[in-house]
């Protein structure tokens, strides 16, 4: 039995230092935790939201200064539940679990680590499944517009309802990076050190070209219905051909190569509608996503995601402060969709508070997902660093 | 008035050598023909068509040995309407209009050049929308699985129709640049010449998935019906998302960043569906595709490009013939669908008949479909070549 080290913050066991068994160096049993903080957010594109719940979770102990936490915002898909498992019987741990955990990159024998479902997410957090106090029911396709700042700023909320007046970092992949980097240009004074993985300072056009496909495809399926549908009743068909426009741009041509070639599904006719391994693989993951999203979350974190650009600011040389946090950004070779020509856009605006380290991988996109030895090793000396 | 020097072979004016009035250097306007051939064709994966529609047109004249003739086959979406007007009022010439005329890359003063609308298409050779003869109706979702093989031995069914035993060369880009590669290897003695364009020697894993989505894409939207649907009534949601993800792998990440960047819809507002200028462009394509494509074409076609892959036939060393047709390859730089690694395979399978030539672009696969001088005077230099 592993012992569980997870917590919701001060509340809940954050005093809690037993020495962890750690078979797989995993951090154990997790359990996620519920808050709603009833101050109104105000958002970027006009609008309120008159209170923020959040589910999250914790992993490793708050030291007494408050000083070790770690946030790790999640990418397009992701959610709060970060690493561990619920139950020994669950057949996956959390997203990162190869990541965040005891001697890991992200080092729970030294950190305190919080995952956050972000605003506009359908996974616990104030989103399109939330009700919407003025008619009581859920807000559905009325969910407002927001932006990554929004998502960030709903996370200073929660980080400091934890107690943590100032982050030890914030890490974080794809539209993780992204709210990472908003981090550093927003809330220079709340956190010290910044990783950004595989994305750069804004949605560069084939990104949003291809988001803009996924939303055409839920929004073309009858039953998206201006986005007021029942749970279960929703366009689950034009949400699983979007999801497989994302996968598509997640693996490079060569990691298509190495997975699945050409090889056909066994036994598959001519007349199938199915018969490539790599169509009954993006098929999966349709189906896959489709019970565990909402599209309406779709649609408002897409529209986010592309609505992110920091090159305006640093082109005017306003975007990070000469005191602020430093950055480390971290690029993989084949990534198609924030190539390491965008990642570099972010050193070119941290200066001499910025790093840059490349990973030579044939993954594409998804690599920020796979352990690699030499990107532990960077990211960890960056986050022991002075 | 241009001089109207299209003809529908021995038939119909072939033998017009007026004198061409080149304004622009086009053909000037032409006429599409029709011919029906009553002999049955099996296919490849079973099934027999009792008769072949073809829809076609010629440009240039066919000399007294008929041996100057050019097959141009197109690529997935294109047709018979290669090159020239229909009307002086015309928005749009032919599909190749600038790489095929009067002096152009495929000489019309020296060349008779034939487009035809592929077998499986929608532009009035035999295809879905035709009519089953054992049934008096389209075929629909019940036409038979092709190979682009099949194709390719119907198409030489039309040459032989008229009159052409032996074709001086096959030039064709993307989908056309397989069928190409198709007369080498099965009907070498009936072709010199080769020009192929944006292909490999197969369809290659992130060619499978990305139309594997765009079927899916079709297969989702409840108006499909299995194929059985009435014209005006099919799946006009799902294949113009279909056709948005076909375009996002035409262009390169270069080619987005050129034509769109960042740019909004002036006046979009933040909760409008379309508010990216790169957005507005693919659903233009998509609902322009819907206006001149059949879904049911789109899934056949699709297939058989899928199933397109000769490099077994060329790694047993057993694909092109030493005494057959010399083999020009042509690859564009930033092909992300066919990049030069996968056209120098038809190079390296040619042997000393083959010649590779790459041309230095931004512009992804579509680059086949925009002139360049160097690739005219390459192409033009092989094509004059004994």
């Amino acid at each position: 039995m592993l012992a569980n080290r997870a917590g919701c913050g001060l509340a809940d066991g954050m005093t809690d230092d037993t020495p962890i068994a750690s078979p797989g160096r995993s951090v154990g049993l997790v359990k996620s935790c519920d808050v709603t903080l009833e101050a109104p957010l105000r958002l970027e594109l006009g609008g309120t939201l008159p209170s923020l719940e959040f589910r999250y979770e914790t992993y490793g102990v708050l030291n007494a200064s408050r000083s070790n936490a770690i946030l790790v915002p999640h990418a397009l898909s992701g959610d709060h539940h970060v690493a561990g498992k619920y139950s020994a019987d669950d057949a996956k741990a959390g997203w990162w679990d190869a990541f965040v955990g005891p001697g890991k990159m992200v080092d729970t024998d030294k950190f305190f680590v919080i995952g956050i479902n972000c605003l506009g997410g359908c996974r616990g957090s104030t989103g399109p499944l939330s009700n919407d106090p003025a008619t009581g029911k859920p807000y559905g396709g009325d969910f407002p517009e927001i932006t990554c700042a929004d998502i960030v700023a709903a996370q200073r909320r929660l980080v400091e309802h934890l107690g943590i007046k100032k982050l030890h970092a914030v890490v974080g992949g794809s539209k993780g990076g992204m709210q990472a980097l908003l981090w550093a240009a927003d809330h220079a004074e709340a956190v010290d050190r910044i990783v950004t993985l595989a994305c750069g300072l804004r949605q560069p056009p084939l990104a949003l070209a291809l988001n803009a496909v996924a939303r055409a495809s839920v929004l073309a399926d009858p039953r998206y219905r201006g986005g007021q549908y029942h749970a279960g009743e929703g366009p689950e068909d034009g949400l699983a051909v979007a999801r497989m426009i994302g996968h598509i741009s997640y693996l490079s041509p060569a990691a298509f190569e190495k997975k699945f070639a050409r090889e056909t599904v066994p036994g598959a006719k001519p007349t199938d509608a199915v018969q490539w391994q790599v169509e009954s693989y993006l098929r999966h993951q349709g189906d896959a996503f489709v019970r565990r999203f909402d599209a309406n979350s779709l649609i408002r974190i897409t529209r986010a995601v592309d609505r992110f650009d920091l090159s305006g600011r640093a082109a005017a040389g306003k975007l990070f402060k000469s005191d602020g946090p430093a950055i480390l950004a971290v690029a993989f070779s084949t990534d198609g969709l924030y190539p390491p020509s965008e990642v570099k856009a972010i050193t070119a605006a941290a200066g001499k508070r910025g790093a840059y380290f490349e990973v030579a991988t044939d993954a594409g996109h998804d690599a920020f997902l796979l352990p690699s030895e030499s990107l532990f090793a960077h990211v960890r000396a960056f986050l022991a660093s002075v």
